[in-house]
């Protein structure tokens, strides 16, 4: 079960408010996913995911087809299941981390043979391996088997992998089951229009519930980026999700969100709150930064977060140099309560016809 | 204001209920504290060890003096509100710290110069400055500066020792402030009878608030632990708290109980569950063993902690193989919800009469 409609949309910019159906529940969108790449979103547990507001999350079939291995998570029922997360679950197809954590790999047009980053085991998977591992996680909506390309790689190098990625995505249509999750083909292409323009068509002519927008944010320059979401979102449906992978920061989102993406995952604000940065409504701070030392103030007074309803940014700047868990903890709560109050604010805004305002405010302070 | 009453005994041992008076809430005895040495307690927020019903932590004088600093902690109105946390703080002296993480220490009858472990800086810890510390942090519980020798130290080398310490205890009691916390002798002597007779009496004549048993748990044979715990607990009078220091397993507190001990403290519950070996019911379980694999059972069927509600003994397993952050949280706060529960019971049993049944349960099952 699978569906998603807008209900509401911004004048004069391409932002929308829409609802994805999923067995679980309900998901306004646009909505940030918090990465659970093995079945774990770090340093927060499931309950607290929940109690900030977040329905979706989203995880990875390479990374969980390696370890623990497909078997045991459909044993206990599904990933929901295993991991105690009773929201949806979205699963990346494992493409990008076989090209970018696997050893030994090699591409061929039908899959790709590696060796995995833990244990140097061989491996091989195809388009139809990909999806069965996502069906056997029980994904509310699973990802095609995609090749992305680092971000400075030649045009040819792109033209054959845009090639690939619509193969890969016909086999992974051919492969899902009936009753399995939602399927989203993967638009690639790196930073070339015409390629992009090119694997939009041939993705859209297929036919996909969705469309992610993949392949950005690996490193090319931001304009270019910016250009690219535009581009894609104007080729894909107007009805149809669109998901934009593994980005971003807070104004990353507004912007794109202007340009009509409706679905957000990323590492930075977990990863972020790992090394001491944070994000409040007054700008980043660098919790380690010394002039923290006897700061007795919230890391952020406008914030309700459990840590910065009880802690001082001396205490965080304290038991984050002594290396203490808590400090992760904390800080993880935090950034992501950030995250999720970003998520509802925009929905507020478009609903009420201020994106527009509220996107260039945020986009200000960020940019300062 | 600290007052500390005998509200029940267990005939046949020296098991006794109390109640501590503290200002911020009364403690049942006998109580566990988590340890929070560097004002934090090991991935678990204060909030979830509230949840969990702990009333009371410890933390050290030598850790925070040294960071974030004592005026760092007392500009926030000392530990409790720096740290977030609402029940009581005892405070341990940092005589042990100081004697076992420091360096280049020299020991006087004044006191102890040292190199800090973190930056190599040179300070000097006297009786009064470990008492000013204390106070600076508000402590609700001090305890004495006192030197803790090796377990293997000879005899005539304890026997100057526990000199240095009444001596330095006399001097604590000089140096404490009227209307800060309630103090503690801490009985030394090593396992030589008499050197901790000596140093009980000693102690009792100056009339404590409490008294600690120390140096114990460092590496001596475990039935010379338990012949000290209970020589010791007999000279102490019948009316004032006993505190073991850095003690134990479940048997070790259940034990210790039956000797007359009152409250404890020990870094076994949150060290275990970051190594993975965990507290159950039916025995401990080293979670990364392969038999875990695909055993989706609860890590503890007569557990009611949210680890055990929501998780398997494989994801547990999963997770703390792929090195996430939420293994260690799910898992301290299993061993931490085992040792409440566990406390909750012994007090239960001795209320009831049922002490010493509940005992030898429980220690052969953790002896099989």
């Amino acid at each position: 079960m699978y569906s998603f409609r807008i209900i509401g949309e911004e004048q004069g910019c391409s932002a929308r408010l829409g609802e994805i159906h999923t067995s679980p529940e309900a998901v306004l969108t646009p909505a940030f996913m918090p990465v659970a790449t093995q079945g774990a979103c770090k340093a927060i547990s499931p309950l607290d995911l929940r109690r900030l507001g977040f329905k979706v999350l989203i995880a990875n079939a390479y990374h969980l087809y390696l370890r623990p291995g497909t078997d045991v998570i459909s044993s206990h029922g599904g990933l929901r299941r295993y991991m105690s997360w009773d929201g949806a679950v979205v699963t990346d197809s494992g493409g990008y981390q076989v090209l970018s954590l696997a050893k030994s790999r090699k591409i061929t047009d039908e899959g790709v043979s590696f060796r995995s980053h833990i244990d140097g085991s061989e491996h091989f998977f195809s388009p139809a391996t990909s999806i069965a591992v996502q069906e056997s996680l029980g994904s509310d909506v699973m990802m095609c088997f995609d090749e992305c390309p680092a971000y400075d790689s030649p045009y040819e190098y792109v033209e054959k992998s845009v090639s690939l990625t619509t193969r890969w995505a016909k086999l992974c249509k051919q492969a899902k089951q009936d009753g399995s999750g939602a399927l989203f083909g993967i638009v690639q292409g790196g930073v070339y229009e015409d390629l992009r323009t090119r694997s939009a068509k041939e993705l859209v002519d297929m036919d996909f519930d969705g469309y992610s927008i993949g392949g950005l944010g690996v490193g090319e320059a931001r304009e270019a980026t910016y250009e690219i979401i535009e581009l894609c979102a104007g080729l894909l449906p107007r009805e149809r999700l669109r998901y934009l992978m593994g980005i971003g920061t807070p104004a990353d989102i507004v912007r794109a969100v202007a340009l009509g993406v409706d679905l957000f995952d990323c590492v930075i604000p977990t990863r972020n709150a790992r090394n001491g940065t944070l994000f409040t409504s007054h700008g980043k701070v660098v919790i380690k930064n010394s002039r923290y030392a006897y700061d007795r103030s919230a890391l952020d007074d406008n914030c309700s977060c459990y840590t910065c309803g009880n802690f001082s940014r001396s205490y965080l700047r304290h038991i984050f140099m002594a290396g203490e868990i808590l400090s992760l903890q904390l800080m993880t709560l935090h950034n992501l309560y950030y995250y999720s109050k970003l998520m509802r604010e925009i929905r507020e805004s478009i609903e009420k016809g201020t994106f527009r305002q509220f996107c260039s405010g945020l986009i200000d302070a960020e940019e300062e």
